[in-house]
């Protein structure tokens, strides 16, 4: 026996103000959107191709294939984000939809269980040649979680089938056995979709052929260097390719990795898996391992917003502490595989800080990477953001101004649907006299304990208001329920049936145990407290020097040219200023408004030409108009910064 | 009639603390070693092969060309530095070296008069068929200069002979008459050198061709569209170039360009011959777009240390208020012409506003150009740097935290030393009843007016010191002595024969003009209030809102990591700091040291691992210690900074 409350994460259905209209989005624009523009039938957009290539795949042709080598990955990115949604509401007109496709699917199969129309269409013979560079088990883990999903969600085992046949092949193909390959992809991915599948059908060889995955990772001598050598022998023509060995996490044996490196999407799902090694084998020095990459990302390596990957060069992770705003890269998949991650480290754990960096990346820096109305997207997600630089300085090159429709690499997309999608089991855990309240957000799970099965619903206007209510129905049964106290929140204020409860004797790892028999019409309340903060950072972290960031609860928020003028770095914030704030419905679709007027800016003649002065510039007043972060962007292009000069009074 | 009062630079002779050893180094240390690397003898350098070429070239040779298509330059510069080395002292030794030289390149010459290597070897009949890319014209300027200055020095006619036969041979092929080119350069240069030879010789048709280039480029057809087509017509190959026209200054003609664009050495080169030909031809209209060239560059596109051009991408010029810190090109070519434009606007107007920007760029981003050896150079002067960075982040890919011994692309290291050497010429203008002194270094020139000619010594500790002395020496003569009043001195105090004059009765654009007979042994004494100021920058500058510089006198500091520890961005300095200082003789070849210690940094420790707080850092005092920003990179490795977060007391 090792950890000392594992749990397990425990699905629900969300009703939420705040989250349920960003799932209907998903179930009622994004996934109709995405199966148009999987079959190119959308005017005006960049060719897909998907479609038509398991089409051509399946009908045996040659050539023709369209797109990146991971574009079978958007088809099962849409097929798993399906299966979140029934897992929310059955649907059977999506069924159907989802039943053809994987109709297409299987019938693109080939007899030994290989998917990959790259392959299939344009080098027929050649797979597992160059797993380095072409995705191949990229695009089958996606397949796997998809497959996984969507039987969990309609207990159709047609994809599942198809998936484990898929499996089954690479099972055989790789490993250190004599006659399989030695190799690992170069973008991880199948790690964790493998325990998928084992978790699912409890096939031994998945989570195996997993951990070979992980381990051999990195090892000398290094696979991507042994089969280029081999493709190269064999005559074939290869690209020089700059890409250091860290960008694929192959630069070292995950156990050896101190520092999180390379490219950021990349590194984040290795962890995940890994994490998921580490628990299923009991395995506390690879735990370990992957406890101290994730200390240092979180310590060291992550945006405030919970962005992660600060080079654009590479969309990569640099330096200790070098997080500059305007050049971030913060890449949308980077922010949905670091909550991929998190969670897994949550179950094992069961510790807040893990709850806590969940909930920074979700209500800032991966809610940033779509728009209010579900339609455009950001890839990168900067901190701050001046138009007039945009396209016009080649060292700013992949900041956006505004979101745009959808892309020619379509990663990021499909990735943050399927995550809203998945939100349901971010917010609950369990494990046998335990419920563990995560998230708090707007939901309602059944749970079974000794002694009974019990209804939890959950009541909130979060991240707007602190309140949040649980009550309990169903009959009853004995288990602790263990809330979350996020770390924010710097007095929390516990009501059990109208009774308050003093929270420190009973809270562990930043949740408050509260044991006892629950019974229908229990109930517990909980108000955080939501006054507005002033965020610093490290005083290692250079590009933040000075600067302050707006926070209250969850959520993070940025000044807009909108509400503030241009030049919002000449804005300053004074460290003691007051803070009004409401709630606008109709703003920004429903936002929590923060205005200071303990603001300041410089003030001076719009016709003054002197670039240099030894003169002081008088300061006035101004008021700072701060809106949530993640809802940047959605009105007239402007500037937009989350740090602001912070304005200090007094010698300390 | 137009201008009133054009001037001319008068010659002086340089005895000066700050500046003769700078001037000896070039002299004694520059030039040689210059030589040995043309002539490929400095082991482990970087091969120059420049005079191998010529040698080649010389034998009729076909092929084995060495280097940049504009390497002849190296010896053109060097030839030039020469001249203006024996124009301060000749060394009859040093003589020989270049006529040698001189030798050698007139039996290059073709029979047309053609001087260079790169077609003469690789290309022969191609002469003139890609003036866009090849430099062939930027390399007869500078020869052109070289003779110039060569033939100003000696009176030795040779080099003269030999550049304008290549110059009658350039008039000859270029201009508007039927069976011309319509050409022009890529990079200017020839436009302000066939001023000069022009000045020298009083052969019209070079200016005539000189105004030809300046008038032509940028008209349609673009020219440099026109040969290309001719060469793609004629069956050449031609690898795809993505620089726009503007990197060309081609973009349209310069009387209607309105903003300093594209490659900033190419830019300001062009605009100090335009100068130049607006000066020849009393052409007001021309003369009033490069000074609102000048304006757009001095108001909005120039660093506070004079530097210019702040991308790296195609080494340009950017936009307005765009001046990153980090991320500054700021090259030292570029400052020096700057430099070269600024002195030909300054003898046309005779107003200071020139000659202090020629002041800020002389002490600051043109000399930090040089180490204080004189054996190492930086290519990109930025004002901020860290070394953590270097390398490590593709988005700060030119700035290095140390000089280089010498580039691959020389341009830099030859033309500041050509610079340095020629310096004599940037501190006197005369016309028939004026002398003005423009700059405070000290020297010695004689002057001839009606009714006498008198020698002005001019002594001073300048720029450490603000009092400086001219005496009157070798006779009498009626004129007028016209001494800048920089404009960062809040006080100056003048006095004639020990007796205090009130400038502000006497004061024509920033100069205070004394007129008199002025006799043997009559002095002016000069007190330049050194005090230490603080200096912001435009609230339009975002990469410096909220941040101040340490200026005294002419010197701009800096922080460097070897006074004041790491993490420099974490320093704040008082708005109302109060500052100490002191001349250190052994420190950095003896500079003035400012402290204060009304400085603050963080307080933190640092095992603190959390990256993000609503904590308030503790503050604590720190001492700050700045050093003239010329002088960094001159001790080991670290971080520095020009400019450093102010810190206000109080609401204004």
């Amino acid at each position: 026996m090792r950890k000392m409350n594992p749990v397990a994460v425990s699905k629900a259905t969300i009703i939420d103000r705040f989250w349920s209209p960003r799932q209907d989005l998903v179930r009622d624009v994004v996934v109709p959107y995405q199966w148009e523009a999987l079959n190119d039938l959308i005017e005006g957009a960049e060719k897909s191709g998907t479609i038509a290539n398991f089409r051509a795949a399946a009908e045996g042709r040659i050539g023709g294939h369209h797109g990146f080598v991971f574009q079978d990955s958007d088809l099962a990115k849409w097929l798993e984000t399906v299966g979140f949604v029934l897992q929310q509401h059955r649907d059977e007109e999506l069924e159907k939809l989802a039943d053809a496709a994987i109709e297409l699917i299987g019938s693109a199969q080939m007899d030994n269980g290989y998917i990959g129309t790259y392959y299939q269409l344009q080098k027929p013979g050649e797979q597992w040649e160059n797993v380095r560079d072409d995705h191949e088990m990229y695009n089958a883990g996606h397949f796997m979680e998809a497959a996984v999903a969507y039987y969990e969600a309609t207990g159709n085992r047609k994809i599942l089938d198809i998936m484990c046949k898929f499996a089954d092949h690479i099972v055989a193909t790789f490993g250190a056995r004599a006659g399989q390959l030695p190799g690992y992809c170069g973008h991880p991915e199948i790690e964790l979709a493998l325990v998928k599948l084992y978790k699912l059908t409890g096939n031994q060889s998945y989570l195996e052929t997993s951990r070979f995955f992980v381990e051999e990772r990195g090892r000398e001598p290094k696979y991507f260097d042994v089969e280029l050598q081999k493709r190269l022998d064999d005559g074939r023509k290869e690209r020089v390719d700059r890409r250091p060995m860290d960008y694929f996490q192959s630069h070292a044996p995950i156990r050896e990795q101190r520092t999180a490196d390379g490219h950021a999407v990349r590194a984040v799902y290795l962890f995940a898996g890994a994490t998921d090694i580490a628990d299923e084998y009991n395995d506390d020095s690879l735990l370990e391992a992957v406890k101290s990459l994730w200390d240092n990302v979180v310590q060291r390596r992550m945006y405030v917003t919970g962005g992660i990957g600060s080079s654009d060069y590479f969309e990569a992770f640099s330096f200790d502490y070098d997080l500059p705003n305007d050049r971030a890269y913060a890449e949308t998949c980077a922010a949905i595989g670091f909550l991929n991650w998190g969670q897994r480290l949550l179950q094992i754990e069961g510790d807040s800080r893990y709850a806590d960096v969940i909930e920074r990346v979700l209500y800032n820096g991966l809610l940033s990477g779509i728009s209010l109305d579900g339609r455009s997207y950001f890839y990168v997600n900067p901190l701050e953001v001046w138009p007039v630089v945009s396209g016009r300085r080649d060292d700013i090159p992949s900041a956006r101004t505004r979101r745009q429709p959808w892309f020619g690499c379509a990663c990021c997309p499909p990735n943050i649907a399927r995550f809203i999608a998945s939100l349901s089991s971010y917010i609950y855990s369990v494990n046998e006299n335990e419920l563990y309240v995560h998230q708090y957000i707007g939901s309602r799970t059944e749970q079974t304990f000794k002694g009974g099965k019990i209804t939890v619903h959950q009541q909130t206007e979060y991240p707007w208001s602190g309140n949040v209510v649980l009550e309990i129905s169903g009959g009853s049964a004995e288990f602790s329920l263990a809330l979350r106290l996020p770390s924010w929140s710097k007095r929390t204020v516990l009501r059990l049936n109208g009774v308050e409860i003093e929270a420190s004797g009973i809270t562990e790892k930043g949740y408050a145990k509260i044991q006892r028999i629950w019974s229908e019409g229990d109930i517990i309340e909980m108000e955080l407290d939501m006054s507005v903060a002033l965020v610093r950072s490290h005083p290692e972290l250079r590009e933040t020097s000075g600067k302050t960031a707006v926070q209250r609860g969850p959520v993070l928020y940025c000044l807009e040219e909108a509400d503030n003028g241009a030049n919002l770095r000449d804005l300053q914030l004074s460290s003691d200023a007051a803070f009004e704030g409401q709630f606008i419905p109709d703003l920004l679709e429903g936002i929590y408004v923060i205005e200071s007027k303990d603001a300041w800016r410089t003030a001076y003649d719009a016709a003054s030409t002197e670039l240099y002065t030894t003169k002081r510039y008088n300061k006035k007043q101004a008021k700072a108009v701060f809106v949530p972060y993640y809802a940047w962007a959605n009105r007239e292009e402007g500037e937009m910064t989350v740090w602001i000069r912070e304005r200090e009074h007094g010698r300390e």
